[in-house]
């Protein structure tokens, strides 16, 4: 094994703004050999999140900042190419926390099975993944969606937004997706059947809110942050429930975020407001699978994901979730899929 | 009757900033017949609240806005002086929406009987009205306080803080205070047995909030707003809550309040922030009032007035909440008690 080559990225300054690729380090190390009860992965695909741009800030936050030096950390998944541990055999495909890299060793017990023929491997990244999970417990748990309620979600073309609109239309909810550009929008209402859908970068998103939410928001489903929180608070309904999943609008800013100037809505609403992650989550993150699963074949949820080819491309890849250049679950390909 | 004459402040425009006497007509009319099933009652003291200063604003918020022309709004007590209708007789001592005025006209269900001899009449507005009430449930209710909790309430010196800090105390939380002046501080920490007391005239409040909460926040009772909720959001424990009771710090912006920006802080801690006003509480406040005459007599819930005397002084007696001036629930004195 020590005879094959390893790429990494490592982390090696906090970014400041924009990911740089001078932040990290692309370097080339020898495979490690796995200890006792450890398994050795080949990675195929890794994921991008806009979490990820968190996890490389110095500071207090749910989950410890990845440390300088280290591998950049990402969840990701592959095949078992060598295993000190009874629980998994060569060749069982694998989904756990890869880091940025070609190949990744840890505890057996921190690599979870998945059957390659039921679905195609990126989404287990996306819908069977963290992004799926996410709005399966954001909107279910913290959202407590009821018939008729009117659904806002920000980032509604991307991988949560995209699964948190499905289930509210599921759950007998109105609809409404905010997202970038002509094709996303379409694809909201066309393809995955939203009520209505409104182009951030065409329309007076406040305006839209107003005329597609005439009896107000009872559900606002945040990824983004920003201006957009507002409006949504200035429209709630009565005991409405905002949902911080995320503020991609704000993760790349060198000063505090801009701060919900409405945020007195919630008192004028008897409103809340909640934050959650979904690591929360984990004692029912079966549950979460199955039901998203079943959706899956039931064709009541549909999925798309858009796989860019290289783990040399990290940086860069990375970016597109800032600019908004991505449709669809932003997933990184690193080996081919027949290794 | 009708020789009697009644003062009474109407609403002429809408303030801009701190309200002027000129916002406001101070006139004097004949007081008028009560009406089937109505009562007429001699206003002895007004409350002057915070929130009032929202309901002179335009625009939707949890309850109509004064109109112009119409005499403001306030909840007040004193004593039937003519009753229509079997449930009031002359010479009880009511509370009810009295608008600021001597003598005040409205359906006999919509006043409610207390007896004068188990309080002075001013705690009638104070600790067994509504600042009372919005404590307790703003508190139990949206708070949930767990034994061992620390709570952080601003405005604590106020007329809802003290009684927030008070019931957090008797719930075995750990309470820190967050109000202006040596004498307010000495106050919630010598006689109403706050663990801590902040002074944020003459304090860093960010620094002592580290301090006295060394594990966290996990309520912040927020009765002020501005820069002081994003220091409570920086501190949040895991799971806190987030109580927006008020934010007397913004009411008087002309531009849109100060946005949290820390907000941020909920998704990293899973924690909540919500709003509420204490009218969603009406069908529960015989339960308010009961547990918090309970505590009263038994000497865990002490409770401070700040009387000032004249309808004439309303305007200026109304920015004695928004200088600070004030120590204790602020009321005001329309006639003496023995007319």
């Amino acid at each position: 094994m020590s005879t094959l080559e390893n790429r990494q990225f490592k982390l090696i300054s906090r970014p400041v703004g924009l990911v740089r690729r001078s932040d990290f380090e692309f370097a080339t190390v020898p495979v490690g050999e796995p200890g006792a009860g450890e398994a050795l992965v080949r990675v195929q695909y890794i994921s991008l999140d806009p979490a990820m741009r968190g996890w490389m800030n110095e500071g207090k936050s749910y989950i410890e900042p990845v440390g300088l030096g280290e591998v950049m950390r990402a969840l990701g998944l592959g095949r078992v190419v060598a295993s000190n541990d009874a629980s998994l055999s060569v060749g069982d495909t694998v989904t756990g926390l890869t880091g940025v890299q070609d190949y990744a060793i840890a505890k057996a017990g921190a690599w979870t099975k998945i059957d390659p023929s039921l679905a195609p491997l990126p989404r287990y990244l996306g819908v069977l993944g963290m992004p799926g999970l996410t709005a399966y417990f954001g909107l279910l748990d913290i959202g407590q969606p009821q018939e008729g309620d009117t659904v806002v979600v920000s980032g509604a073309a991307g991988a949560v937004g995209a699964v948190v609109g499905q289930i509210a239309k599921i759950k007998g909810c109105r609809v409404v997706g905010i997202a970038g550009g002509p094709d996303k929008c379409s694809y909201l209402v066309d393809e995955l059947g939203f009520d209505a859908a409104i182009d951030y970068k065409s329309e007076d998103v406040l305006q839209s809110l107003k005329e597609h939410c005439k009896s107000g928001i009872n559900i606002y489903f945040d990824n983004v942050g920003g201006e957009i929180l507002d409006f949504a608070l200035m429209l709630l309904a009565r005991k409405a429930r905002v949902v911080i999943c995320g503020a991609i609008s704000q993760y790349n800013n060198t000063a505090p975020p801009q701060g919900p100037s409405y945020y007195l809505s919630l008192l004028m609403n008897s409103a809340r407001m909640e934050g959650f992650v979904v690591f929360n989550y984990a004692a029912r993150y079966a549950e979460g699978i199955a039901a998203l699963a079943g959706w899956l074949m039931q064709g009541k949820l549909k999925a798309r994901e858009d796989v860019v080819e290289g783990l040399e491309t990290f940086p860069e890849s990375l970016l597109k979730l800032f600019s908004g250049e991505n449709f669809g679950k932003l997933v990184l390909k690193v080996s081919d899929e027949d290794i």
